[in-house]
């Protein structure tokens, strides 16, 4: 449970006492007196922080981050640089190298750990987001270097309108985002997608309200994975400013910033927190639609069989335990070699698309349509009694029959039209006593299996007696 | 974004009181003055939070609450018992009946808003979780219902030995899990699976630093996503010690207990917390077991093409940065019809997984191995050669050749083995030009499909040339 923090500093002494400081917080530590051994050390033993000098020996900070940042293996460990120099020129080369943060020296105590829980909670959460095996690259959306031209939204959020303003004027030469002003209450109650960054003074009204505010953007839906970057008070009590500055990393704020902040880094700060902002956004949607993907079928947008069964199974229990049956329907269309040997096999997919709409169209939302396989549909239906799905059932034929289906043009010219029918077999379920299991002893019982057998037989005697009509199964009892 | 609260109570006056308390943090609200309202209230708005008057005209609070949890259109939504009454086995009654908390009239506003912003927060991350659209429920894991029987653990980390000891002592015949006494460091410091669990004092050795306690735990990956529960300092001075609990809830404590618990409340508490931990990792478990499914076949357990094709395209993209060549292998059975037809399609299958085991045993970790069709694998091979891609590809025919594999027992008998040779197409990509996106104009290059065809055309001249053998296609400059 213990983290690892690489400390790189050329001074021996530094190095030693900070790693007192570290074990007090329980990290265990390694040590640097170059940037050299640095990168070779972060790589070999990718530590979960790097605290870093920026004068070494050999390479500067900024060149040492640099490389940490480009190479695939370091580039998600955080980086804080530590400094006494106030030069704002370094300090922008160090943001832009990819530093995450920068400590003045003599390094206040409560900051460092309060700042090394933060970049190790926010690490944690995209490592999580990427489901650290790689599986969601494998829908090529989690790449970091996606660019993005549309611009964002920064709020700004201060004690007086005036002071918002100030910031607006001091941030805009250097930002090309949207700057909003908002006041506390509007951030809480506007409407529409919430400003993927606020920067919030710590105090408003009230002395720490600004933490507060940023506590309940985090519990409301939309604002709640914003980037929140607070504006500390003028330290005129270092301990307390220390003790604030800390609980507000601790409640999630993404970045700090002085009261009396310097536009053109701050600028640097908040676009880096849009971008990761972004990119987490992106991760999110990458593990959404990946999980989307597994269980659909791409050409009909329908469920595919590895969701239906165990949806099919669910409802089977359900409809046992309140003693309401369910309706099961397997379709086929019919003839639909024909169309794919006569029409090609464009044609075929603009036909298995278009009655999937179809069946969508005709039956209750709470029903499940899923493609179980290549010409095939299963239709559920939960708290259905026999009348009921049988007159949907016949629907369903009635209505792919009544129009032809349109078919794509295709390179010998315009595609034409074809009519299909379908044929359905019908059997309810979670009436009768539970289906035995199916197989010998030792084989998992498939809890669907009767009622979806009972449903294919009578496909097949649909099929018999002539195609493009219903034919509903013997009860199981 | 403004969240919505239902407000329950039999009082106009109290309704209105709190009303505008919610108003003042830009919450809207709807009022009920009975219990059966205030149930289809929660039906037909499904508010985000219910502040739920215990003693109702029609139905008591407790009833109320079972019902709203036991629908599962209004389970999710927190719940809030409002109270004057002390009395321990209502309080138990209603924690049973799945209350998330109590509040004791007069309310105190700070701790109400904050554990309305920690159970609205809760909330969400479970929906996300969920992924909301239920995709996820297709794994058929994400169901609320799975039993557990293995024991938990709860950590207890209090300032004094003997206080934990007390704790201990008194939670134990209310527990049926285990009860671990910690001490801070050594909470931080353990290895091995975290506590589901942890009981920590506000204050141990420092006023407050059971808090930043509780924030290291949740920097740590190990204890991240672990309940932590903080027992408050008794309430020497009211106003202080509500900002204590409200920073508490805002730092993401799960729940939060007063200095002279009630064991046997605790205990209904600790295991609820315990339970929703279960829940959460379940989902995320879910989640990624749903992921790995959408890119793997479930027969071999290699990769799929949906998995394939972009990885290839990064490999090759990757491959004309450093400049360092890549090779690709088609590999398809030779004569799989005639194994799946004389032996049935249960010894194809095993022979797949054979094949899919072989070719992973005898390549590097590197290597991406994939089935990309019914009987025809991919291999990528990253900073390969031609002369090292050769090689490999040699040795995959010899053992595949080298040992008939064994098929399994059918209901003839015994299975008996089958000898199996593949062909293999090699081509080396990232060398020459980059291939040109086949397609008209407005069609989607495909980088990789050039090295693709031709390992494609190559594995048609090994097949040509007799089978079981290695052609490398020509080089695309």
């Amino acid at each position: 449970m213990t983290g690892t923090v690489l400390i790189v500093d050329d001074v021996a002494t530094n190095r030693i006492v900070m790693k007192v400081k570290m074990a007090s917080a329980c990290y265990d530590t390694l040590q640097a007196g170059d940037g050299t051994s640095a990168l070779a050390l972060a790589r070999s033993r990718r530590p979960d922080a790097i605290l870093l000098d920026m004068n070494l020996p050999d390479l500067s900070g900024i060149e040492v981050c640099r490389q940490l940042k480009a190479d695939p293996v370091t580039a998600d460990i955080p980086v804080i640089i530590v400094t006494t120099s106030r030069d704002g020129a370094a300090r922008r080369d160090a943001l832009r190298a990819g530093a995450d943060d920068f400590l003045s020296k003599p390094v206040r105590e409560t900051i460092l750990m309060a700042r090394l829980r933060s970049l190790l909670r926010a690490r944690q959460n995209e490592a999580e987001l990427r489901l650290r095996d790689g599986t969601s690259r494998a829908f090529g959306l989690a790449e970091p270097g996606a660019a993005f031209t549309t611009q964002g939204t920064i709020a700004l959020i201060a004690a007086q309108a005036d002071t918002a303003l100030a910031w607006r004027r001091a941030l805009a030469p250097h930002v090309s985002d949207r700057l909003v002003m908002l006041r506390p209450a509007a951030a809480l109650t506007a409407t529409g997608p919430a400003p993927e960054v606020y920067l919030i003074a710590a105090d408003l009204a009230h002395s720490g309200d600004g933490l507060r505010l940023m506590s309940e953007l985090r519990s409301r839906g939309p604002s709640r994975h914003a980037a929140v970057c607070i504006v500390l008070p003028p330290a005129a009590d270092g301990a307390r400013a220390d003790t604030t500055a800390a609980m507000a990393l601790d409640l999630g704020a993404a970045d700090l910033l002085p009261a009396d902040f310097d536009p053109e880094e701050t600028a640097l700060r908040l676009t880096a927190q849009l971008e990761r902002k972004r990119r987490a956004d992106r991760l999110r949607d990458t593990v959404r639609s990946g999980l989307r993907m597994a269980v659909t079928d791409p050409l009909t947008g329908l469920y595919n069989r590895r969701y239906a069964l165990p949806y099919l199974a669910r409802m089977d229990e359900r409809a046992r335990q309140t003693g309401r049956s369910y309706a099961v329907m397997v379709l086929d269309l019919d003839r639909f070699k024909a169309v794919n040997d006569t029409f090609g096999h464009a044609a075929g997919d603009a036909v298995l698309a278009e009655v999937a709409r179809r069946l969508l169209d005709n039956l209750r939302p709470v029903d499940l349509v899923a493609r179980i396989g290549g010409e095939e549909f299963l239709v559920a239906m939960p708290d259905a009694h026999l009348a009921t799905a049988r007159a949907a059932a016949e629907r369903l034929c009635r209505v792919v029959e009544a129009q032809p289906v349109t078919l794509p043009c295709g390179p010998d010219g315009p595609g034409g039209s074809v009519g299909v029918t379908v044929s359905i077999g019908l059997s309810i379920g979670g009436t009768g006593p539970a289906d035995p299991p199916p197989g010998g002893p030792g084989l998992q019982g498939d809890p669907v299996a009767g009622v979806l057998g009972r449903a294919d037989s009578a496909l097949l005697a649909a099929k018999a007696a002539g195609r493009n009509k219903v034919t509903v199964a013997l009860s199981a009892a």
